[in-house]
């Protein structure tokens, strides 16, 4: 038995229980994302946002995915709404079954929308379906403009991708238009968000996208 | 056969193979330095500017590892230095074997720097040792003084951190003495470099360092 059968059982697997979680947020009109990106580029940071806007006007839970401690589970609880921290101890990306198995510590009673953030990481994260409606990457403008062309996979397989830290560009080398040009040659689906967790900066556009998706879903 | 064995193997073949090329480095009197980080936190801006400075000064070559795309090998290649791109097509660590095939690929006679850039991805590669002499992780102020907390095999397994982006210090909520004082928590052995690729400030304290290592060694 190769290696090669494993990994690929593994992600049959993997898309089994994918399947199940999706059906299970269809039949509960939960849309849930998965936020994926490098580490640093401020997938909690514009979740803290998106909690501050959007709390009081749809019910929000959230699954924390890390390799290692609670921080972001400690920073998302300040928002009161209901989260649940994967710690997965050296595992670079979240798996179907983990987040499977954080439903059972969430009451989706009247939940809209589920966010779960997975680990940092461009690349692992790509292959492994959740069972989320749309996956939503992550890139800042610090990371530079070839990201796309250098991680394809995770752009490819993304609905939409958020351009964060647009606070900075004054100070960093990242030709926007180019960040841009390289996702869409990658993914000419993409949906684009330019925005500043930071300044609050284009949150607006973004928050009402995602609370016209969570809507629409019931 | 558990997938568990199969990890541990694939491991146990790597290291086997990264003490051959960590042998050969040492007979040849090279000082391989295997750099890591997130995706976008400078290694290649760090690289150019250690080339720019170095390569009159000591014999440099360097190899590059990328999920997809040749792009950080024609920008060392600038430099007049050998240089040999390792894509790994979705791969998301280099091993000691494609080092190994790589070193068939350079000249090695005189060569007193190897300079191994990874893949971007501040999880994966930390378990694979490449026979490097030192493993040199870059963290960038605009990701956030946690990652060590979040991602400590990485900086546990490092020997050197460079702080990169100072420059930005000013404009990011990044508090440099809590970075520091994560990485320390997680290895209190951890030689530490604040710099910026992007103004030079710190470069020559740190080129300094890699000079130093590479001529001793001979």
């Amino acid at each position: 038995m190769s290696v090669i059968t494993i990994e690929r059982q593994i992600l049959e697997k993997n898309d089994e229980i994918a399947r199940a979680n999706r059906e299970r947020f269809e039949r509960s009109g939960i849309f849930a994302i998965n936020l994926v990106s490098a580490p640093g580029s401020g997938k909690t940071r514009i979740l803290e946002q998106c909690l501050e806007r959007l709390k009081s006007r749809i019910r929000i839970c959230v699954i924390e995915g890390d390799v290692q401690t609670d921080l972001d589970a400690q920073r998302v609880a300040r928002y009161d709404v209901p989260v649940v921290q994967i710690v997965t101890r050296g595992g670079c990306h979240l798996e179907a079954r983990l987040v499977q198995d954080a439903l059972t510590r969430l009451d989706l009673a009247g939940v809209q929308l589920l966010v779960i953030e997975n680990v940092g990481n461009l690349v692992c994260p790509a292959n492994y379906d959740l069972g989320e409606a749309k996956k939503v990457v992550v890139v800042s403008t610090t990371e530079g403009a070839d990201k796309p062309l250098k991680y394809p996979t995770m752009f490819r397989n993304a609905s939409v991708l958020l351009i964060n830290k647009i606070d900075l560009l004054p100070y960093v080398d990242c030709d926007l238009s180019a960040l841009r040009e390289n996702a869409l040659k990658i993914n000419p689906d993409l949906e684009i968000f330019p925005l500043s967790a930071r300044t609050g900066d284009g949150m607006d556009a973004w928050c009402n996208w995602l609370v016209e998706k969570s809507v629409t879903r019931r």
